[in-house]
């Protein structure tokens, strides 16, 4: 995809819907890939995330010890890569072989972009007090692209057990809310 | 509604796919409501879920003072008064009179359930340590109702400046991920 830059300013807009991500990583120069659904925002600008990954992620060791990770965020056509990458270890097999993915090079941090989401954010751990008892980040997003095709992109949200309900209709309603 | 009670292992399927939600508190007596988007679970049982709340909003004091809050699950029939609720502050007026909404008595914490949304689940603060920093605050679901004859609920996702996103269709894949 030929992506943009896209303000920081903007970036609660793009995960505020709650959307499944897909969450990059690189740990000795090797990148990987993990599932996620348990994040939010928690402040606009700059933008910070909270995210939870599971002690058991082959992630976590990466995200805990470099302090990158790039957030990508897939469209329903990409569902079976999506419960794909969710259902392996990185551990075992190179996601982005195994599942067809490509990896982009980013532009402030080691972990590769997705270049099949139509979103992606460069981030750096910004806190990590909550990180033994929760296992939960907060991460600072340094520099967001968007493929500026996508206007209302049928993104994926999570019901549990496979089960993943696909960004239906847009509505506009008159609001002061940012 | 006539609402059931659910089981608190179930209740991170309610809110992993990142619905717009309504924030019931009560302070001296005094219930208020307050729309709310930034939300994540942070682990399945007890369910803990991650949120923050503006320090400009009357909610905060009473969220900080009580320790307790209902999170009320609002589908797209209810988004103008989601709307409303966002747009109008409770040291102001009553939101349950003013938006036409039902208060009907928790079981295990004073503020009341939303009669009207179909999924409420009643909670107290666990853990209040990044409150002074980032406004978060780490709350236990302590009780969980359902309205049953709601299969596949039309929820609300906010994409920023009154644009929702609404519930689409449902997608099942084979997947191991809970």
């Amino acid at each position: 995809m030929a992506k943009k830059s896209f303000p920081l300013s903007r970036v609660y807009g793009l995960l505020e819907p709650g959307p499944v991500v897909l969450v990059t990583t690189a740990h000795k120069g090797v990148a990987n890939i993990m599932t996620m659904s348990w994040l939010t925002m928690m402040e606009f600008e700059p933008p910070l995330v909270g995210c939870v990954i599971s002690g058991r992620n082959h992630s976590f060791d990466a995200l805990r010890a470099s302090r990158e990770c790039v957030i990508n965020i897939p469209t329903a056509e990409l569902a079976q890569k999506v419960v794909g990458v969710g259902n392996s270890s990185g551990r075992k097999v190179d996601k982005f072989a195994k599942f067809g993915l490509t990896a982009m090079p980013a532009t402030l941090v080691a972990p590769p972009l997705i270049d099949e989401c139509y979103a992606n954010l460069e981030c750096k751990v910004a806190d990590s007090r909550l990180v033994n008892k929760y296992n939960f980040f907060v991460l600072e997003v340094v520099k967001a692209w968007i493929e500026p095709s996508v206007k209302n992109p049928r993104t994926l949200h999570h019901r549990g057990n496979g089960v993943f309900i696909v960004a239906g209709a847009t509505i506009k309603l008159a609001s002061k809310m940012k």
